[in-house]
């Protein structure tokens, strides 16, 4: 068996590090997160749920707003209540939005210093070109970290990644290509009109799998000795467990996991990752915007 | 010998659009491009004629700034100007910048919607996120341009950059990855930190070399009938030129040429097309600005 990239202890670690850092700083008020909820999808409902749970356990404030928004204008009403409020130190309008809603529009409208999802196209221009003070979104850090807490370096390597969303694939891109020793990573973006995509998984250092399909990545694609990031969350019948689902990830986990040097399980891996890199740029945004 | 990406031609050819475009609107007024130039660097002001006389051989107006900022708030006074002024469409500030000057702070002072250089970060993340509207830096949509005036499609194939800048690599790589016929590609970026180069580079259906290191491509790290794609601008002595240097590309043209499918020269390739796209990106401003 390979080494487990696991996410629930690199988090604790993170965790820590912000707890620490508001010992430190013993500010009255805590840094505080916006969520918006927009739709009745299960998913989303769990995610924000999580998020808001990680808030409550280390020490930060979190704000729920449940709103079904009718139009764009009232979806837009609401983040500049959350932009001018200056209690709000990150705002997380949770996606998919409504099909009514123009979701480029309302993500544009977040106040990017208060963009802690790092959605807004400002961020995105922002990691592209190197600024460190840009937020990035938060599954990229989650990798980032999860990579740098197991002791794996991505300088010089060859990072294959496939999926190119606007959330994970793409950042994740922008990210580790920066010109830093902690990325200076080789990167190649493979996605569904990739032509012999095995071929290029075949020569990945390491291999993040993005692209949400079960079982995608099957151990015939993976290279002996690399390492495989899991970034998948799909809901797969069984009708073993009482919800009648289980979480699996993008990569057949129990046949790849022995012949790669690392990979990060589903659930475990990335998940919890991507929620304390929520709570980092929210500490982030807090300690800037109050000058700490 | 290989097929020519002749720049010029392909140039030649979105000239011609732009100004049926021009003589269709009829428009009293054209459009217009304020440059400013900020050093004595004798490539700068060669670039910058370049692009004037582009303007002028094209129906278009420009404005030439020419100031020496003794610090960054001279230099935003200037841009705030051009901003504000409604005849303006387009605004370039000639890089590099003095080294005084906080290059970011300059190029974020620009409104994005008259930024027709693509430098904005606003605009870097709108291209990363497929939006059509953004305006992408120029040379990496003069190489888009070049290699489909000359009918060769970028859809699943694999492109190999290498370079990771923010005014070629990086956006190059946004624009290839966009999520639109015309693009699509599978895209791979190289840098000085990558590890067996020559084995990526002999992968590339289409290799981008944006590296400026004179004849760094030889030809053992050429695929045979590939692509090749030349943005180097690199001035080396030449006692038979009366300047006493000559222009070359990062590719080493003469013993490549015969081994791939086609190449574009330098002089002659990317450059030409990088000011066609200048004008593109300035029309595109003036008929958006004036609703036409």
């Amino acid at each position: 068996m390979s080494q487990l990239l696991d996410g629930h202890k690199a988090a604790e670690k993170i965790y820590q590090e912000i707890e620490e850092t508001l010992l430190r700083i013993a500010h009255r008020k805590p840094p505080t997160l916006a969520t918006v909820l927009t739709t009745d999808n299960p998913a989303s409902h769990s995610y924000v749920s999580r998020k808001v749970l990680a808030c409550k356990k280390h020490g930060f404030r979190s704000e729920q707003h449940r709103i079904v928004p009718k139009d764009d204008k009232e979806l837009l009403t609401l983040i500049d209540e959350l932009n001018k409020d200056d209690e709000i130190d990150g705002i997380l309008v949770q996606l998919p939005l409504p099909p009514h809603i123009d979701e480029q529009k309302i993500l544009e409208h977040i106040a990017p210093e208060k963009d802690v999802d790092g959605f807004h196209p400002l961020n995105a221009g922002r990691t592209l070109i190197d600024d460190k003070d840009a937020f990035c979104p938060c599954t990229p850090i989650g990798i980032h970290s999860l990579l740098q807490a197991n002791n794996i370096s991505i300088e010089g390597k060859h990072v294959v990644i496939i999926g190119r969303s606007h959330i994970v694939g793409r950042p994740l891109a922008s990210l580790f290509l920066q010109n830093r020793p902690e990325c200076n990573a080789t990167v190649t973006v493979c996605h569904r009109h990739t032509r012999n995509l095995k071929e290029l998984t075949l020569q990945a250092d390491i291999l993040i799998a993005a692209i949400g399909r079960p079982h995608f990545i099957t151990k015939d694609m993976v290279r002996e000795g690399s390492v495989v990031v899991d970034v998948g969350i799909n809901r797969i019948e069984d009708k073993n467990t009482k919800s009648g689902f289980r979480v699996v990830g993008d990569v057949d986990f129990e046949n790849v996991k022995d012949k790669c040097y690392a990979i990060s399980p589903v659930p475990g891996g990335v998940g919890p990752m991507t929620i304390a890199s929520l709570l980092q740029n929210t500490l982030k945004s807090f300690l800037r915007r109050r000058k700490l």
